[in-house]
């Protein structure tokens, strides 16, 4: 009886090619498996799926992982703000770590033998899977033909067309993918350091020219409405308000990054709902959180994301700081109003009914009853005591 | 003999009725003093000049702290890429606590008995000057007539006309404060939390139409050059970059904080220069400083943004923060490329001799001859040992 | 009708003046309250209700905060391992807060318009309670006569006196503070820089010699048996560990820190059980939690710690700390091993089921099976790849 | 012509066989290496050497790295009162670091083509060697024959019998490293998660019985003289402490932390000064350091601690943060008051012109006149503004 692979299948060159070579060089039964975290279309999946079968796959399995990925990831990004290195949402990188979970368990589930991913070398996918694969499932080996054999291009399109499959070999000019949390682009400019992306390389053109005022609705740090609309899961709250924000051309960039392997990489980004969320939603924070909370929220996502990044979500350091994260977001409700322009946004205003800009307490910069200019000269020359005295006693240095 | 008070005076309303209530009420030789941090023209000194006379001070001093303020301060927070909440350049927080230090340093200079500011008992400068003039000055007594007197407006101005002062009693709409490292705007819609500035509010208005690129030179953290120009001074460098990116409207935001006094206070900001450097600088960064250096630059600076804006630089541990900070600048040299347009700009890419992002070591995503496949599966085990181990050790539960 | 004041009342001469101030030269009616937080034996609770009546109040209450103070906070404290500055198990600190929060609470449930507490204005408590009245009951008018009449001890004591007091005036050559998680000492020596504190000057003196090997249970964090002794609430372990400890003179120490006005404060403490409990389960922890959980535990502990000695305890960040800190205990069970000598004690080992230290594993200097010698060997290159780089970059500079 | 190998050669089993290994199986030209850290005696070395020849080799060569060490490594551990998981002052991680240094420099200086270590494929040596040896010396190929032939104790007993090699084949007890910044001791108990290590392991036996006073002068956060006598470098001052407070058996302790291969690993060590100077160096900074030195000082300490444990002293991070850790200690000067007992010691007090606990500024708990309990009701009031509203503005939830 032939042993079982699971490989994760994304119906490009090189996945196909590990399916054939799995089953023809290598003798083994290869289950295919595809994780949507909300990127694929139907289309898409069945088109995959039709390539998997036509790849002589036993099986093939669509694992759709959206709101999963949300509730345990996306989530606390967003309480999070995460953005890293202040400017990339971790669109890849946190997808990735939900497909390689959901693989991971794929693989329990069906009892495979064997595990398999397409990555090369040289990027951050082949540690995310292999070390997602060996915590997740030791016993199961990995099997990398891509980075094992080190073919070119060529060599695999000669091996694909030597073994009779038919599919379209032309190279995109830039490598997509896509997810709930964003699109990446790479390809050309990004290899350099110097070069930032035509137009016609984003994924989406900028179709829309009117400015347009949008009321978003947060519930306990998750986004839950968009002006009248309510939605039954954030992620159908993201994926509306995707359809409104991206044609404008927001949420663009270029990051570059520290990979897991110590390399810098440089990737193109767009992803117009999380960044206006996270503006959005850090915007209404500054209202309701104390300093502190704002604070320790920063220091506590960066490493956060930092974490995820490097695909070590399954250290129980993570569930700690989501614990962190849950309970800073309890007064974190409200509307925050966006308005939309061209490549661009501006957060305009918030209201809450925890906002701490309430004027019952004394405005910043008016007059107040609060509190006296007597209470505030006591507060300056305690609050500068310590600084004072460390002054006084080293002045005769 | 009278008495000397040195007084911090800006020719407005405020510091105008402490000049006249401190040399007629209270007898005292008032000595004016006004600290340019890089807002003001000649014109506008000269005229503040005329004005203190006209209130009837003994002398006028103008400390022009513009290179001054940028060698102690302005210099880290580039370094630092500190923005408050990621959001703020800490445009005033930082200019007050320059010229407070001027301040203290003149009144111990000339021997002062009292130093006076006009702050109000609702804002951030209050706190700023009263410490650093505790720390520095514990002697001198600090008068500050306005917050004592709790006058409206309206007094002030009958006492003014009664005590036969002219000047224009029209309240500007906003407030408006102008150093090198920005400007800020507050007023009617600042005091909300939901309400966005109209466009006439902002002091600049967008001009310029035509996209532009341009060529920034950073040696050692600082920006030297634009284009072809190499500059005498990094604030020269900064007012020629702001000469060309202010007419864009770029680095406009509405900031909501934490005052040193405890409740939110909100301003507008336009800060193009600023904004510009910052995320150039911080782009060049991520090319040249190790993942570590990256990570701990952003806490550190987070911390010492807070705490200047909080009045507290002359605690030591700002120095030390700044020893750190210094270091970590010693190869952020290179050119960085960016591209101006209306209300927004984009950083396209960098060159410099200590990019990272070498293709000799090896490209993100694409093959390579530093290290093996064979070297990221073990890097890959080894990466996730523990939490492997943790997670047998812990399946039981 | 008389208005109501509540009184926090130590039965010590300054709280006794307080009594006799408020109800005679005030006109108040006077209910004091005591809080136990675990310091105070039934004896010395009854001796201060006598005292109390004795000094005209209307009411006297006893809130035994014991195991709420536990529940509340020392959990925390042992989750975090907190010891200020590396020392001190804030035993004072901590207390101060609960019993402040406490009184708040009753001067609420009894509809008291003041309240009132003997603090002198050159100490934390003073601020401590202050802040947490201002918090919790914004509306109740604080009174503090210490502190406002600034009496000298034999000015307090003639007027007692002249108000027919009887009582012990004799100084006291320490002062003491006992609570459940640690014993203060204060006066003569700790009021210097140099001088340690002799050894008659410790309320607890050491009688054990004989060294005892004793084994601490831990569930989730928290001490909850000692050698094969189970107990119904933590606090009684605690009690108990303490009177096993107490008599060998274990953890005592002093420590140097900063106040809440910002000079230095000395203090002499002894706590033999909070010694022993933190330095047990943090060894427990140092086997069970991971790397990142270590270090984060760290960092947001001590921010916990100080902090609260601060007298935040009711930032809304105190209680997100608290979510992620017992997120962090969830494995945190297993048994200690301690030996207690004169002075001193050695953890010697532990025993858990969640131990990452198995040798299944593989055993730290030893061969194993679970990676290869490649693996290391590829994991060093990866490991170091990004400072290679670095060097290789900059070797011409 | 035969190539040339650099060993880092120690005398033991694992370096005598590579010295054997190398020269008659690989036909390289060894040339070993033994750097000292403060641990070798003049004798030690001498036998070193004389065993070294007997192997073959064709030269060897003793780099003596303690000052060195202490200069670019010790002194930063002491600023920082680095103590991983607040325990282990890092002995041997240090030390390795400062080793694998010396080596590569050793391996550039004479032109090896090889570099040779004896460590196993299970400990944090042999990442420290690898990584070391692959950021300074890249194009040096790394010989590891001990973790490459996963050779048992008595095959290379054998293999060594076979080649004519006569030495002491018996094992010790525990494996003992012995530097200037302590001695670690590790097997048998060591090996388990639950024993302690007997009287008897400890390399330094318990001799001194009385207590003795000593007087420590740290001069800029360095240790320079003990009682009257002042040291020509801290290294003399290292060593006379350790005479004097080793005999009484202090600074021993167990230590399990993470190793850098994510096991959990677990050594005896004993480093009387190491912990003395630690406790009396922190003591010193708690009188002359301001409240967000301190505090910023653990965090940036704790990671250089951990990183350098990790072998990652090359990262430039590790240059940024002694900058920072140097501008600390500006002020480190004074005198610590120590009592030395059997396996104990206390520091009792300081003394230093920059104590900031100077009664001229009001003592702890005593009256004082630089500020009014005025000053601390308006500290109150504003310093718990924020929190106050907070429980305000959500207190109908």
């Amino acid at each position: 009886m032939k042993k079982k692979v699971v490989l994760a299948y994304s119906g490009g060159l090189d996945t196909s090619f590990c399916c054939i070579y799995l089953t023809q060089d290598l003798g083994l039964e290869v289950h295919s498996v595809i994780v949507n975290t909300g990127g694929f279309s139907d289309e898409e999946l069945k088109s995959v799926e039709e390539r998997a079968f036509k790849m002589g796959v036993t099986s093939h399995h669509v694992v759709d992982e959206t709101e999963n990925f949300y509730n345990t990831c996306v989530r606390f990004l967003t309480y999070g703000n995460v953005l890293k290195n202040n400017t990339y949402p971790l669109s890849v990188s946190a997808e990735r770590v939900s497909q390689a979970t959901a693989i991971a368990n794929y693989a329990k589930e069906i009892g495979a033998e064997y595990v398999a991913h397409g990555s090369t070398g040289a990027g951050n996918d082949q540690v995310r899977f292999d070390m997602i694969f060996n915590i997740l499932i030791p016993g199961v080996q990995i099997l990398t033909p891509i980075r094992d054999l080190k073919l070119s291009r060529e060599e695999e399109i000669t091996y694909l067309k030597e073994h009779g499959v038919e599919m379209n070999f032309e190279k995109a000019k830039y490598s997509i993918n896509k997810g709930i949390w964003g699109t990446s682009v790479g390809g050309k400019e990004t290899l350099t350091s110097n070069l930032g992306l035509p137009e016609d390389a984003w994924p989406t053109q900028v179709t829309a020219t009117e400015p347009k005022n949008i009321e978003l609705t947060f519930e306990k740090g998750e986004l839950v409405g968009i002006d009248n609309e309510t939605y039954s899961h954030p992620t159908k709250a993201i994926q509306a308000l995707q359809a409104i924000a991206q044609p404008y051309g927001i949420g663009r960039d270029i990051h570059v990054g520290d990979t897991i392997i110590g390399i810098k990489g440089r990737v193109g980004f767009e992803a117009a709902a999380p960044i206006v969320i996270i503006k959005a939603h850090h915007t209404l924070e500054k209202h309701v959180l104390t300093k502190w909370q704002l604070s320790w929220k920063d220091q506590l996502s960066s490493f956060y994301g930092n974490w995820l990044h490097e695909g070590q979500f399954h250290d129980p350091i993570m569930r700690d700081i989501e614990a962190f994260l849950t309970s800073t977001q309890d007064k974190v409700s409200g509307k925050v109003f966006v308005e939309l322009y061209p490549y661009r946004f501006q957060v305009t205003g918030i209201e809450s009914s925890h906002d701490l800009m309430s004027n019952k307490f004394g405005s910043y910069g008016e007059m107040n009853n609060a509190w006296t200019g007597e209470d505030v000269k006591g507060f300056s020359k305690i609050f500068g005591n310590q600084v004072m005295i460390y002054h006084k006693v080293n002045s005769q240095d």
